[in-house]
């Protein structure tokens, strides 16, 4: 036997220079060869944003132990797309992103950069894995995730992900998790949006803040319902928005022009 | 009878200078009383992205017929919330955003400014149509988009969407659109997807390109099958990415931690 141990590729949207990223290399580098390769830059709230007109670079970060790290000067899917065609020296086995430093909870996660990069590597036929932290300290001891991270990715490199869909890990502010919860995003919205400000010249100007209003905080069945219990929350997340179900229905509101 | 007219708000990613956004504009301006907020600039690619980290302002882009004209220096998701939050006299009754010079079809919709904005506008609760025209020439005549705009926002206006989806409405280049066709999104991938320069310093770098293969060219309930057949397609589209038909699949493979 000369098996070959799994590629596994590790991204965030926090930026290359984030603890997370490196913390969350420390928990998998027994699992398989790693390959970093991330933002040059913080990239919160970006999304599936990609660069369309402007000249992407990679640069060589040297290593981290065994694990050699790239640099990108884009978003989180620039990351794994620019990754996937110049720097891996085969297709992956599994993409990991974060560990980010806050949430990515609720249906709030369509504006993460951090789940950007997991929904492109599931889109891309790879498991792919986003893992959160409920803290904005980077300072903040996480060991807590540990356990976790490890436990989630030995599974989903054992027993592999159904190809549609990729993981939505997020894990509470504790000392001790208690678990696992595989569930479905809380829906909600978020209020008070944004702060404002008066120029020197008189003009308003904004700067994004808000707080997520949790429309169903007794419902079980949602992940911020377990992470307010001390639980990780997984949810699957699903690239694909096509409400197929819907068709029908969508079909009698346009109904004239078939 | 004093009956209020409907509120629209239009968006899009090509920015507020595009002749696509005053194609929509003129196209349903006598169904109800029009505000438009649009990008400062270009924002394809920009998905649900969001400004965490900067400055927003607005600037009074003056009037464009009866329609008040604003721009704001962020994203699509941006013009929406900060839109909401700043301009708009009152919750608006639709939200559209388009025309978009260029397809926003199958499952590369994920990473549309365009769509963006329309998934951002159902998250609100507010009956939210994309629009994009499959030709990336702003000088083109797309007077073609005008029948189906008006009837699919019309439609809409009159009785509604389901609460928990938006439309994704994508007409081909033609002189006459044959039809609307209600369908899902095509899966495909990009090959090809970059281009690679040297720069004067022997240093690679690279530029987004590429080329979408569809996977399933002759499916009839997909978007691109009848866009290339000289229909308008229409995915209705979830911004909530749960999957929770997979919880129980995912459970089982994540077991042992309960």
């Amino acid at each position: 036997m000369n098996e070959q141990k799994p590629l596994i590729l590790i991204t965030n949207d926090d930026g290359i220079d984030a603890p997370g990223i490196r913390e969350l290399v420390g928990y998998v580098k027994e699992m398989g060869e790693i390959v970093v390769i991330a933002p040059d830059e913080p990239h919160s709230g970006q999304s599936s944003a990609i660069s369309v007109n402007r000249v992407l670079r990679i640069t060589d970060r040297g290593m981290l132990g065994d694990a050699r790290m790239y640099s990108v000067n884009g978003t989180p899917v620039d990351c794994v797309k620019l990754g996937m065609h110049a720097i891996v020296p085969r297709r992956p086995d599994l993409i990991l992103s974060g560990i980010n430093h806050g949430s990515n909870s609720g249906n709030s996660i369509i504006y993460s950069g951090t789940m950007g990069a997991v929904l492109e590597g599931c889109m891309l036929g790879i498991p792919s894995i986003g893992y959160s932290y409920h803290s904005h300290d980077q300072a903040a001891d996480i060991s807590c995730c540990g356990e976790i991270v490890r436990h989630i990715t030995s599974r989903v490199i054992e027993r592999g992900l159904p190809s549609d869909i990729c993981l939505n890990v997020n894990i509470p502010k504790c000392e001790k998790v208690c678990g696992i919860k595989v569930v479905r995003a809380a829906r909600g919205y978020w209020t008070e949006e944004y702060a404002e400000y008066t120029d020197p010249h008189g003009k308003p100007f904004y700067w994004l803040t808000g707080k997520f209003h949790n429309e169903e905080p007794d419902c079980p069945d949602t992940d911020l319902y377990w992470t307010d219990r001390g639980y990780a929350s997984v949810v699957p997340c699903r690239p694909d928005q096509s409400a197929f179900d819907k068709v029908t229905e969508v079909k009698g509101i346009l109904s004239g022009m078939d």
